[in-house]
């Protein structure tokens, strides 16, 4: 600083302004800064507003559970051990309910294996002298921390179990270890024990009585989610197929929304997370204590496969077809026609499940897109002499449109053969709207619906009526 | 037990040999669940050896640490505090050298801030009287335990501060509280702050010491492995097309070996926990401390997208395509060239970013592939006229392989350019075998290697030899 202001000794009020537009500079990177981040904060609670009440779920148990320190009776009896509950509270508390649940279950459980082997391996140790017990408790301590780090690699332990054995590792170690030092090592124990249960229970209390987040509702709406996704692009993409060359610049305004499906791609490890947390959690709302989560994740599968396919059709979206001729311009309507009624098929079904109804018209669609897909076939059949002068490379496009959608329609007939094992396992309800599906001027009443080999049978029987 | 022995008594030996069966099918069930573990054991632990030697070490670093326990001079300066190193151990040990050093430096860094904020927070509290102060403290605890809960869910803080967030939590929460009741706050922090930055440092200097497992290694294997296994795919898919409707059974043997690039549509979730441990370690082997991490997960993203069409094309693998005919025959044949050529591009790729020599040969398999595109182009260009009673249907699965193959020509090249971004960030070497490209009998002299604007620019100078 003293060099600096040397330097400049000849034109102090430079140096000076020259600081001063500085400071001035910084105080508006800062401001920047501090703005930018308010609005970050504004847009992350927005997006999930119970973000914001699980953080205050947070504060309140750790306040809850540090009021055992500053009441006389509680300190009392727990003394110093209250520590434990505080660290439980802050490690177990978790996001959702079944996140919660299995830590606070698997630290529990965990705590108490591992304190009760330990006081063991104390005792075995202790009964072989002074000069043998270090060595035999370290050994101890090295051969549970070696077998118990390789089993966190198997992937069943690691999905469910893995917070439970790093707590049997820290468990085990601190009371066989202290034992070495501390003479009172069961009461020591038990007081750990019974702060760590403590701690343990007022997370999962406050986690399910103040707004519950379940991670079994928030796995089903994403699943119902993902397929509305799908479903509004190849609705869209239908809408697109025809008007491609004539509103470029409207089709740009849509393309945005139509780009959601490709978050889809990535949503493996979420769904898992979520279906491992799910299996934690106790019945809640419309789902029972064993609802077949698996099942989500099977569904989960079809549609990512689903949206790969549509991933690939999503290259031709502004591919420019001109249809000028009578059999290509037949080639395309059949094609908007099976993208469409995929698309409706799958929002049928993501409405369905969302209402966890058993799905009626979605088979229909499904019905209509495999038609849709037979006249195309027996259409490119057709010998092609009676397209005169063809340029090939105007119907390719065209072609590999048809093709990929002909897949597509077998991939939504699957994704709804899933959504129907889903609703006989979870015993969808079957609803007004599924019980009469009115047309027109028909009333189609359904007669009986039949459960059979994973499969919904339904008969129906057309009637006519006045409307 | 008794109910049922009574019911039974009239046929005593019945009973037992039912109570033996049992007896005997428990025991074999029992060693065939034993088998069925150890047989995992084996798998897991064959599959990266890397991870027999990961508990090894924690169980050496967990001993060591356990040694402050054991001698007398060392306990007597910590005391029960060194429960905070065995903690810091096992929670802080991972996998990979930046994991744990990220962890590490986490925990360090959370715990020196924390404390000192900790012991701020009490004395402010002390001094307004016995009263207050626990209300003061509650307060404290509630807010920063909401606050910093809620910039948990930042995006940025998640990947990189997630754990020193919840060990502030935790330490500000302890060491205020503790305060309450302890007298000697700061000589408390002191001693948990250094068994803490023991236990940290042990964890550090085992992991990098010790067979070190680095995630940016892992992160540089798994993008080049990835681009192989589509590499593999394109190839035995070229091979493929042309013998499909002869040898089926040969080809279900390879399939396979070609379904391998299935997992790379999944990668993501792993590539960018790599990347984000990778941020973390200092330099090692050929990577420097700053290597371009954020390179690789853009190469990945490319890989994916190409993964998704190949996914698409995986569709086509054994669609009998009949080829009487000249004209398809000759499609078929450049579609072969393509996907053929493709692969090797895409091998050639992985080849030389395994090695981290500067990739030649796969631009020109890449302009190969483009020329191929062309001319496939032009093919299906010249008017149908002479393609004499065409049947559309049968041109059609030709026509979107190679409508398939030509986008994932496109990424191929896009995967190219990434390669070569990356080459020139990380200065990627040039060896012998890229100054020199022997063809037949000509010799390819690189006379100029110039990195410009991203690309690499190779001047070549064509000589002839005798060989």
């Amino acid at each position: 600083m003293e060099i600096a202001s040397m330097n400049n000794d000849e034109k102090p009020s430079n140096f000076f302004t020259k600081g001063l537009l500085w400071f001035k500079s910084l105080h508006e990177k800062i401001f920047a800064k501090i703005v930018g981040i308010a609005k970050q904060f504004k847009t992350i609670a927005k997006d999930d507003p119970r973000r914001v009440i699980h953080s205050l779920k947070v504060g309140l148990s750790l306040t809850l559970v540090s009021l055992f320190y500053y009441f006389q009776p509680l300190y009392n009896s727990f003394g110093v051990s209250t520590i434990w509950a505080i660290m439980t509270v802050v490690v177990v508390f978790e996001f959702s309910v079944g996140a919660t649940l299995g830590k606070g279950l698997n630290r529990g459980m965990a705590t108490l294996l591992a304190g009760a082997l330990g006081v063991g391996a104390h005792y075995l140790a202790s009964a072989t002298g002074k000069v043998v017990e270090p060595i035999l408790l370290g050994l101890f301590v090295f051969l549970q921390a070696c077998a118990l780090t390789f089993i966190r690699f198997f992937p069943q332990v690691k999905a469910r179990y893995d917070y439970g054995m790093l707590i049997f590792i820290l468990t085990f170690c601190l009371v066989s270890i202290s034992g070495f030092r501390v003479d009172e090592i069961v009461d020591m124990a038990h007081k750990r024990i019974s702060t760590i249960l403590m701690g343990a229970s007022v997370c999962v209390i406050v986690s399910i009585v103040v707004c519950p987040v379940w991670a079994g509702e928030d796995l089903h709406k994403l699943v119902a989610q993902n397929m509305e996704k799908l479903g509004k692009f190849l609705e869209g993409f239908g809408d697109e197929i025809y008007k491609s060359s004539e509103d470029i610049t409207e089709s740009k305004v849509t393309k945005t929304s139509l780009i959601e499906y490709k978050s889809v791609l990535n949503s493996k490890n979420t769904e898992e997370t979520l279906a491992n947390f799910a299996k934690w959690e106790p019945g809640h709302g419309q789902f029972k204590y064993r609802h077949p989560w698996k099942q989500y994740l099977k569904i989960g599968g079809l549609i990512r496969q689903c949206a790969c396919r549509i991933d690939a059709l999503n290259a031709y979206i502004n591919s420019e077809i001109k249809a000028p001729e009578e059999n290509r311009e037949m080639i395309k309507e059949t094609s908007m026609k099976m993208s469409i009624e995929c698309g409706k098929a799958l929002k049928e079904l993501s409405k369905s499940m969302r209402k966890m109804n058993l799905p009626i018209s979605a088979d229909e669609h499904v019905t209509n897109a495999k038609n849709s897909a037979k006249k195309l076939n027996s259409l490119l059949k057709s010998r092609i002499n009676n397209w005169e002068e063809i340029n090939l490379l105007q119907v390719i496009p065209l072609a590999t449109i048809a093709s990929i959608l002909t897949d597509i329609v077998i991939c939504v007939e699957e994704i709804g053969q899933g959504v129907n094992e889903l609703a006989s396992l979870a015993n969808f309800k079957t609803t007004k709207s599924s019980k009469e599906i009115i047309n027109t001027n028909k009333v189609m009443v359904v007669e009986k619906i039949e459960l059979s080999n994973n499969h919904v049978v339904i008969t129906i029987n057309e009637q006519n009526m006045k409307l």
